[in-house]
């Protein structure tokens, strides 16, 4: 469940324009609030099990907001939700560099997002999105540091050249993924019974089908994930415990080199996919028939 | 009193080619604390109250560290320097993104340097290096950030254009300079009793007399603290309070505008220094007469 | 006169998504070129003399766009528009690093427009927006360069922190704009002749009122334009030639520092306009009284 | 032939502190012109066909160089090194955005490495370090520009993720590598006459044996070659023309999820290489016999 209140809403009745949850306006706070105990309730009725908040609240001029009492406040009216949460959710706080502010985000950083979930609690947790990092940033090592403190609260995948860019999963550095995955699995084999991060595609799709976007992500992802499952974990520490970082580098790359696609697409097969799935996809016609049979909907106010 | 543990020392028994703090070698770590204790002897000597930690520590390859493991002996060996710390004296511990390791480094961000912090203990405090950042990083809320929690340490003073540059303060982006010390004097106006960081001016002058230099940066400074003072800060925050973003920026545009030169000028006078420091300095010869004066010291090893 | 082809038009037969200028489909590019050949009548009847050329052509996946099929395209459509071009006309080649296209751009950087300019001829020249280059890239010697070769066309001003944000110019980097403004005067006292390059100023407001904004950009324009005219060049260059960077560098800086405020404010008056900008115009009630005149106007269609 | 000029030589006359081929000084960029007329000599010697020019000549501080100067006094020296470079040779003109000078460089970007190539004439080509860019810089789009204009000279391999860090090709970005010898793939279908970048490894090992490093490098190039070979370029230009961005992206994909380390063995085998380079080299123990056997050389003076 998302809870997103950069848009504001029809039939809503403040404005979001001087931030949601961060705002000086009180009531502009608790609407926010309001908001996301109802992404709460509609989570329950649909079995979710954790709540995503993002906010777009920042500021466009040196000066703007106070960095301190928006942090302040943000923290104050995340607080009255996470004591809405149910003790079996989790609370993910999603950090973004900039945008839709261009001079300073509320949360910006991991590092204001850890700020945050330690304050509020072991409910919540931080929400690594790919594209909301500074240029050049490492964030495998954020992933293994999140990890450490039990914070690894999940992950918002797609891919990236220049900002948030929302391009599809591994299509500009399928490497970065893949070493991604590898502090995955790292974090796994440390922590087998409490790993559990929360999975999410956050794309956009501005020039191919999205359901083809996904196809594509999907199998991205999954040979990431595959790649790393291969990694000679025990050679690895063995090259890293004795200082050799040319055969450290070489256990990860045997495992990178591998084509698994024929792998990957016979578990797709087994769980009844295609083994060719663009070929599939735009065979069975499934968009067009899908697009004839839709019917208008209405959607309820306030949903996100 | 800086500790560096980067480059190896004549006398040195063990390398830091493979880490410092962090190494996997239990030899090596104890021979980059036992130099860290050293420091701290030496400090106490000469009257320092501070230690400032940075390690070169890192990695040029994937795969080469286990970015957790790395962590953790590198928070095993600040925790015996910790201990060995005098109760008045505060240890500063300094991020940097990259350079010597281009790969990863162990502390590479203010979020890893608040992790390590928090975990030392309340004598561990974070020191921002005005260089060390990712690419457009907003270091002003970094600033507040850390005052927020109490960790604000200290500072590296410098300028950049692209990565650790190490340039003179102010020369690149004087505003930016201005609006760090705009949060400084916030810090203060919450917490006039325990604000209290450290000023130290890291530079590399490559092109200039270091003197020179010196002297530039210190008119920057000051120059960015008397624009701060200058801020109308009611104004300001009945602005920020009033989301009237146009009006907080003019607050603190005002004060930018300002040319504090012949008031720092004066503040120098008073204080024996020179109105125009530069003509001073020059027709002074000091440089030249100092050099002539200057005999061949023989430096302890170990100290850096 | 601006000619973007990036948002679809009502009544438009053919669709930019697969780009317009630079797209695979003769009768995009043909639509496109009409719809700048349009704009050049339009021009023509409101009294321009310039039209500038920007297209959100590129792509979003490896592969997506052939580098040069792509750009040959471009200039053979930007040819069409060019010998359109009125003789006493300049057409401006405007580049953007990204966005809407996310992993490549047909006109992404200085380079790329250069080598547009200089294949179409004299009246071609590059438009230098302030928001979109890389990270960290030198813009003043950027304009430099392009004016060396006589192809610096003019300027989108506007200021970011982190992509193409559209801030209020100066708010983020007055500095920067000063250090542009520098090279202004320098191309102008090279070339008195021929220097005369466009100024726009290209901004996006959301968080102020638009005409505050504007009379905050003005501002900050107006005074790094009267700091550059108070550099003692004579001294600057004399520095320079002396290879003595600090004396080089405190030229300016004496110039940056200087509040000219006093004296933009006088011209102001002088020429008709508010000593205090931001208290008359509020006390004017300006905007809302346009806003209660203002009548529902019918734009023709295509014209953007 | 490498003939920088950065650091200044024993026996040498004028230092480089001030620039070198863009020096003020005429004794000194004279120097600089004659270091690399004897480059050029010593190359003819050894069978050099190309001279790679690259200078460390920039600047500190605002101010501290006139950048129109500069770049006229470069292009100077450049010509008179062009006039004395044999009819076969070619002049590479190597930029870099920053590092040794922090503020500006003379050769910043491929911008103006490409306006000096021009003015210099035919025998004068650009030179694309991979590291010597602005972040996020998509470097594969700079070879089709410099190719489509007979401009793209050759390349300075290596990989890294923050500035010029000369970590090993392929480490960091592998995708990235490849993308780039998709763009020469296409270089070559498009010119096979007249398509001859030079290639050359430009890193800086150290962490590993710099021997492994190369191997290692050198597979990593190689494979990025032999995946590009393997891309159906027939069905990537038809997904191109149909504006099929999926299918044109799949076409490159599928070629880089190939595991071509068997083939790349093979070939090395035929070539009296090792399938197994690093097992290979380690067992040959050919670093230690050579360390053994290697003498003190004495290197004549000025030769880089």
């Amino acid at each position: 469940m998302n809870s997103n209140t950069f848009q504001d809403q029809p039939g809503q009745e403040h404005s979001y324009r001087s931030g949601s949850l961060s705002a000086t306006d009180v009531s502009v706070r608790e609407q926010a609030v309001t908001h996301n105990i109802d992404c709460i309730e509609i989570g329950k009725a649909l079995g979710s099990e954790a709540l995503t908040v993002w906010v777009g609240d920042g500021s466009n001029f040196p000066g703007q907001q106070d960095f301190t009492r928006s942090f302040d406040r943000y923290l104050d009216s995340t607080a009255s939700i996470y004591a809405a949460l149910p003790d079996s959710w989790r609370m993910l706080l999603e950090h973004k560099m900039f945008e839709p502010a261009f001079y300073s985000t509320v949360i910006s950083d991991w590092g204001s997002s850890l700020m945050a979930a330690q304050e509020l609690g072991p409910k919540a947790q931080c929400l690594v999105d790919l594209g909301h990092h500074a240029p050049n940033v490492n964030i495998e090592q954020i992933v293994a540091r999140l990890h450490r403190v039990g914070k690894l609260g999940g992950f918002h995948f797609n891919d990236s050249k220049y900002g948030d860019d929302d391009l599809d999963s591994g299509s500009i550095n399928p490497h970065q993924l893949f070493l991604i995955f590898n502090e995955l699995a790292e974090a796994q084999e440390r922590s087998p019974e409490t790993f559990n991060p929360a999975y999410m595609i956050d794309q956009s799709h501005n020039v191919t089908d999205p359901i083809e976007s996904l196809l594509s992500s999907a199998e991205a992802i999954v040979s990431a994930f595959a790649k790393a499952a291969l990694i000679d974990r025990e050679a690895l520490h063995a090259a890293q415990e004795a200082n050799d970082p040319m055969l450290a580098f070489q256990a990860l790359r045997a495992a990178y080199r591998v084509d698994v696609s024929p792998l990957v697409a016979m578990v797709r097969l087994e769980a009844g996919g295609a083994i060719d799935w663009l070929s599939a996809y735009r065979q069975s016609a499934w968009r067009e028939r899908k697009a004839r049979e839709r019917k208008p909907v209405s959607l309820g106010a306030g949903i996100v």
